[in-house]
């Protein structure tokens, strides 16, 4: 197994991603290889601030990073040596099995599907992220590769995601759910009303119906699909909204009862720690014919660590695999 | 004053619409009228039950209603009689001077579309939800009245909801953010990236820019605006994912400070008060020349005596009028 790691990418990089490489390194068996993308004396001087040496992780030079605010198909086409690009590259030509970066989505979305081919049966693919509910954790997909989904793009989403909850999260009964505004036939955008067309026939997928925003996290499904950018929207509230309420909660506790504050910390990181997107590690785009992880561009070393390690799961059940059996069984079915 | 009110609208309709009625007759003036739509043995039976009896209360004897499930302009094509469709049409006359329903939103929208006239420059009427932010309350505008906006609906949004910001809440200086999946101008869907054109050239709009979920409880703006499905996701996860959390902090305390969940539920009630939506009252469909108040299906009897007392409110300030003020001087403009 070989992992590529996009060492440029992310608010904290390239201290973070480094940091967080050397604990995922617990994760790899002795004879994976870990591939540090970057430029050579960035690479050099991190690694030896963080104390990160080992047999394992090699270097690998590249003079260019795409910036997070860069438009992603022309940063792509004048940075011929970014850290996305060049693992783009490696994980198309099979010179590596699995790349991870937490910089410009955008670009790594485009990157990988420029230059790895597509799982047969799959037009579009979607970034799959699990969420912590308060019934378990559950899948929504997509949330940002594709603002403009087409309906079967949404069908496919469905099937990549009931494998990916089976095989990753261990869920028997994957339970989907079509993110509209009610859960009547007759609401929601016209995407959303053809797209349930395709996914309630399908005899593959268990298809629960529409359901609405509060329904995501109330246990009503385990698998939510929406375009990319009902699905971005949807996951940062969520951040921002959970975060801001956890600090209101500790804050009025404090001016109302600050003696308890001191013995109340712990269950509130407790808590915090239970629905912290953090311990998921990155959300894979789906559909690609490669692993690879896109990581929140906040992410510290503790989520470099989760998607190194989740990475390494992905391909060791053979995600990948699976999914491209699963869309040709689907396939010939069809066309019988 | 003349408020009509739906006594058959809402999922505890129509005992808590009687009650909450009850409660708003002290925002009354003593010329005011309060006219209740509901068959006229139901709302005699529901008034004595609950003690209401009031000179300026009238009852309006419709002999259907509009159900949560119903296709909405089938049901009001249908229903000719519904509680729904008669107040929409009562305010079309000007026999009425606001309507407030907890029922089917897409009938009530409908209706208020298809009977009230619009306000002169407005295409499309939007419904504008206050909401408990942790910097004070804030506008998110479409949350459902139209889930395929065109760019410049977004606008008219923008400019009506920009009016509401001041006369209602307040808020000297409206922040306007464009709901969007991140704050680059490349972001976006096509609707966004266009709506974004047509606000950020208007000089009467003080536009932040586009902006993430995250964005929206964090105090980025105070006006968010965006297509009513993204907007209805935003309002029901929100209050779902509310909802959960408060939930699970106070049983996570019970679990493991059992002594201390006594003395704490005032301080935990407390900020659930804060930002609790029935507080608010129910939301303006605003671009009608009637006041509309479209209250949330769950309303209790304090959403429903907080929409009396907002109609009343928005009379008061003529919000309607100011609004039509405020769009015709903007068509001067652009004529000019």
């Amino acid at each position: 197994m070989r992992v590529a790691v996009d060492a440029m990418g992310g608010d904290h990089a390239p201290r973070e991603i480094i940091r967080g490489v050397k604990e995922g390194l617990a994760h790899l068996a002795p004879a994976d290889q870990l591939l540090l993308y970057g430029p050579q004396d960035v690479l050099a001087a991190e690694c030896a601030a963080v104390g990160l040496s080992d047999p394992r992780v090699q270097h690998v030079h590249c003079t260019q990073a795409i910036e997070m605010c860069e438009s992603p198909v022309e940063a792509l086409r004048q940075k011929k040596d970014s850290t996305i690009g060049r693992m783009a590259q490696a994980a198309g030509k099979g010179e590596v099995d699995a790349i991870i970066s937490a910089g410009n989505t955008g670009a790594f979305v485009a990157a990988s599907q420029l230059r790895i081919k597509p799982i047969p049966g799959i037009s579009r693919p979607g970034i799959a992220v699990v969420v912590p509910t308060f019934h378990g954790p559950a899948i929504i997909c997509d949330v940002g590769a594709n603002v403009a989904p087409k309906p079967h793009h949404l069908h496919e989403y469905a099937r990549m995601c009931a494998v990916f909850a089976k095989l990753i999260l261990g869920i028997e009964e994957t339970r989907i759910g079509l993110v509209s505004i009610g859960e009547e036939e007759s609401k929601g955008n016209v995407l959303v009303k053809e797209a349930r067309n395709l996914i309630k026939v399908d005899p593959t997928l268990n298809f629960v119906g529409n359901v609405e925003g509060r329904d995501i996290f109330a246990g009503t499904g385990n698998v939510f699909i929406c375009d990319g950018f009902v699905g971005n929207v949807i996951l940062k509230l969520t951040e921002g909204l959970a975060e801001g309420i956890f600090k209101t909660v500790r804050r009025e506790i404090a001016e109302a009862a600050p003696d308890f504050v001191r013995q109340l910390e712990p269950v509130i990181a407790n808590i915090w720690k239970k629905h912290d997107f953090a311990e998921y590690g990155g959300a894979p785009l789906l559909g690609i014919n490669s692993v690879v992880i896109i990581c929140h561009g906040r992410s510290d070393h503790r989520a470099i660590m989760n998607a190194i390690r989740v990475s390494i799961e992905f391909r060791k059940v053979d995600l990948i695999g699976v999914i491209a059996r699963q869309m040709s069984k689907h396939g010939r079915e069809d066309a019988a």
